[in-house]
């Protein structure tokens, strides 16, 4: 359980305060998480590394020469927001761009993506690296869909030395996808751990068997089986692993044995005894294994194995210096000494910044911006009801308020940056970070995207013709693809964005004005969103839903259907 | 509780070689711990630091440049053997001579000593740096009598950077102890740790309490108070501390906040913020503190915080650079580079080593001193139930039993040696070697080292003379009073010997021949063995050993002085 806390909900954040006090030398808080307190060379991509609390080393012990950049601390075992990853990225950003890595989870996908499009709106590059070692979760063709793991310590090693070695972003994201593809993990739990603040543990293991292919949030293995001695544990870890050595391996390999808290060094020591005889008879030779705790799950009972085949690229990077609050190996010399790591002394706070200068032609279109995002509060609060009984169908029902809840959000941050004189694009980005903000939530992260590259696409200088409206539309609804991952059919916002999208560019293009060409698209997307009922029933979902969900339409669909019908009879309203 | 393991007898072995298998770079195994795997600096003192498992990263994960040089790795919780200690130390050393450093424990300190004394009788200087820094454990004024915790860590760091930054073994031990008088930690215990095969933890602490004042051994703590807050416990241990602020603090500080296994870093991290505001209300300045798993006791709930008040002297050596398996820090440029690091090849191992060439003369002293070890051997296993029956009322009653197996065990060793031609000399430490090995226990250490000592005293060229022999059961005497810190009044071996010593050096003095000196000696440890129950009944033992032990000579003077008796006979006897 957890002995030492003071409040549950300031758990967390109370740590990573503790964290960069006793590593100062290492880290400094900023907002949602911690970066370098020293200087990182002008132009070096900048790793941004991290989930939720509770992982500890994983991601904020990373966080130095050689390894991260900056690393957001979310609540314990939840991801963190998207203003938390912005701000870690924005400070740890010195005009390399962000290489953004973190455990493929739908909440951290979500979170570091809207954070990614706030960021690529500024102008910053940002590529992201989502880990995905874990062999029990998916199919090995799945591999980029598998959750990740401990695997995050081997791929995050590499793309710091990568980074460090002074390669550019383009370089830097390719080898850590080499390495993510390169590693797979297995795990055992024993024990659930237990939350700050709860009594009990999120699950136990029946006693004397144990748990086959755990998570590292609590979650128990995905079938028990009967508890096994320290080799036979190692044995079954292994030979798990050692279904997927590639074709071409080189039979040089990094090895990770991971405790998940409570398993403590001299068992995972008598484990690694057994495994690395297992090794040798496989023709495998370790370079430099890890034994230890590295990425953790409070105090949960487990372990997991990871294994990175290994070629010549990979092991210069897995061996290469690395100099962080908890994870310091290689020839530290190679990294800049200590005396020669100047201090930092300014760092980003949200709120705090300026607004930047607007001409009068673009603080007239931002104003126009501002009545069509109280326009869209207005349709929320008026559809909150009907939009929370479709999604109370399929899901939790709460789209409703949390479209009231982001769209009101929006609404104070742009009316705030209007009023200090903000342009179009920078009106656009408040609004969608709030948006995000006050929403929560997958759709709140969706729309909040929409907006900020919607933004990204508008400038703060000139006035924003047709053209760049249509521009600024079809941002939006690129980013709530390129976000969430959607296909059209899968049942979301996409449904209904992705044909409205089409037909807008296509009206456009054939030189229609904007009003007729939005009319024409948003009414497109109102039959789309209608014909998700149709799919639903299609794609046979009804079985799991339950016979409620028959003729029910997406949502997300159709509230984003609704704000493109009033956008186009507000335009139209404009002209007349 | 321990999840894994193939055998309970086996598992601390099995850790050692996991550990070094997966640490290759840094260690090597050899009987009875961990060395460094790569050469040390000719004539540098090596740091030999040791205990029970069960407490890594302490100790075998402090091997390395900057650290320390080899960790003979008891079973868990329980002292290395002394066969153990010497095995690792005679590795580790290389013309420096040793600084042994382990914490105050009594089997620590029984037979890190018995291997000091048969390191010293070999011609190897051996310094002893006893860490005592638990505060709860006895009064201020009797640091160096405290237990061993935390404070592991920092007085063994500043040893070893000490030795790395070139000082001779004089001042190893002056700056150990001046680390170890200028550290102090105090612990809490929430729950107990469970050894590897048992089914149940060594303790609970009641709900809704802590326990304050644990040990790392699985005690639990002095006394429950009601569960705190994290800042609550930080408060507690920080004041606890802060009442020992020395006058000429310089108000530096280095901090460790360790973790004792269960207690996880976040909420490590929780209590050091706390920590570090009061430090700083308290003007002190952390300097580059730990907050992590440093001295574990498997999976004990508990933490400790540990303080040095540091003068520049500490200071310097606190932030030095470190390279070893699990604790990195300093600037490791300051250290040998990792190619530079040269792998060693050759080690010791027990019963490989050549018996050293020795004089006729020599051999022939030798077959004297094996004769009187075959006598020992008699007297013991006559005297066997009654040494028993003594030890029984006050001890476990294995005192006739340990008796018999040293001595049984110190004349198969001694009669070996002889038979390869060996000396009086190498007899001797074979024969205590062996005895220490066989009877184990307190005994079995005294008595091992006396014959080691005595041996020590003897040289394997020239033949002893009677003022030889004096010198040699001088040594003996020296050696048993060195090693159990014991007084005369104490109730132990030392009433008897330390006046027979004293007579013996008197008559030989005074010009008396060797055997009518020893039976006046003897007789007087006859006397001083006889008057031990008087002794008891008078310190007022009784009360706590129960009647029954009234009237009842302690079984350790009992049989220094029937063997002392059997020696004098054999000398008479030999001349009549």
């Amino acid at each position: 359980m957890t002995y030492l806390l003071n409040s549950a909900s300031d758990f967390s954040h109370e740590a990573v305060l503790g964290f960069a006090a006793a590593n100062s030398q290492y880290v400094t808080a900023v907002h949602g998480g911690v970066v370098r307190s020293t200087q990182t060379p002008a132009g070096q991509p900048a790793l941004v590394i991290g989930g939720g609390s509770g992982h500890y080393p994983a991601f904020a012990g990373w966080v130095g020469p050689g390894m991260g950049h900056g690393a957001p601390c979310g609540n314990i075992f939840s991801s963190p927001s998207a203003s938390q990853v912005y701000s870690v990225a924005r400070n740890a950003e010195n005009g390399g761009g962000v290489l953004m890595g973190f455990g493929n989870y739908a909440g951290d996908v979500l979170h570091f993506g809207a954070a990614a499009e706030k960021l690529r709106a500024e102008g910053i590059d940002v590529r992201i690296i989502r880990v995905s070692d874990d062999i029990a979760s998916n199919s090995r063709k799945n591999h980029r869909d598998r959750r990740g793991i401990a695997g995050d310590l081997p791929v995050f090693k590499i793309a710091g030395a990568v980074i460090e070695a002074g390669v550019d972003l383009d370089e830097a994201e390719r080898i850590a996808w080499k390495a993510n593809d390169a590693t797979r993990s297995f795990g055992l739990a024993f024990d659930g751990c237990t939350l700050p603040g709860a009594d009990e543990p999120l699950f136990h293991v029946p006693e004397s068997t144990m748990g086959v292919g755990l998570g590292i949030h609590g979650e128990p293995g995905i079938r028990d089986i009967p508890m096994g001695t320290a080799s036979e544990v190692a044995d079954l870890l292994f030979e798990g692993i050692l279904e997927e050595v590639p074709q071409e391996a080189s039979g040089r390999v990094a090895v990770v044995l991971n405790g998940l808290g409570r398993v403590k060094y001299e068992e995972l020591f008598v484990v690694y005894g057994r495994i690395s005889e297992r090794l040798a008879e496989a023709g495998l030779t370790a370079v430099q294994p890890e034994v230890g705790e590295f990425v953790t799950s409070l105090d949960m009972a487990g372990l997991s194995l990871t294994v990175v085949f290994l070629d010549e690229e990979l092991e210069r990077h897995w061996v290469a210096a690395a100099d962080t609050p908890a994870y310091r190996r290689g020839e530290l010399r190679d990294l800049p000494s200590m005396q020669d790591r100047a201090p930092r002394t300014e760092f980003y706070t949200p709120g705090e910044e300026k607004v930047p200068e607007a001409s009068s032609e673009s603080q007239a279109t931002a104003a126009s911006v501002q009545e069509v995002i109280e326009l869209f509060a207005r349709v929320c609060a008026e559809n909150e009801g009907e939009l929370g009984r479709l999604d109370a169908v399929a899901g939790d029902g709460d789209h409703g308020q949390g479209m009231v809840l982001g769209s009101r959000g929006a609404v104070d941050a742009g009316r705030a940056a209007l009023e200090r004189g903000a342009g179009a694009r920078t009106v656009l980005l408040h609004a969608g970070t709030a948006w995000a903000e006050s929403a929560g939530g997958t759709s709140g992260a969706l729309w909040g995207s929409a907006l900020t590259a919607a933004g990204g696409a508008l400038s703060d200088e000139t006035k924003a013709d047709p053209d760049a409206a249509v521009q600024a539309l079809l941002s939006g609804v690129e980013a709530v693809r390129r976000l969430g991952g959607a296909q059209p059919g899968d049942k979301t916002m996409v449904d209904a964005a992705a044909p409205f999208a089409a037909d807008l560019q296509k009206q456009s293009q054939a030189g229609e004005d904007l009003g007729s060409a939005l009319s024409s698209a948003a009414a497109i997307a109102t039959e789309a969103a209608a014909d998700t009922a149709e799919l639903k029933a299609r794609l046979g979902r009804s079985r799991v839903l339950g016979d409620k969900s028959l003729g029910t339409p997406d949502p997300g669909a159709t509230s984003f259907a609704l704000l493109m019908e009033a956008l186009a009879d507000h335009l139209k309203k404009d002209r007349g």
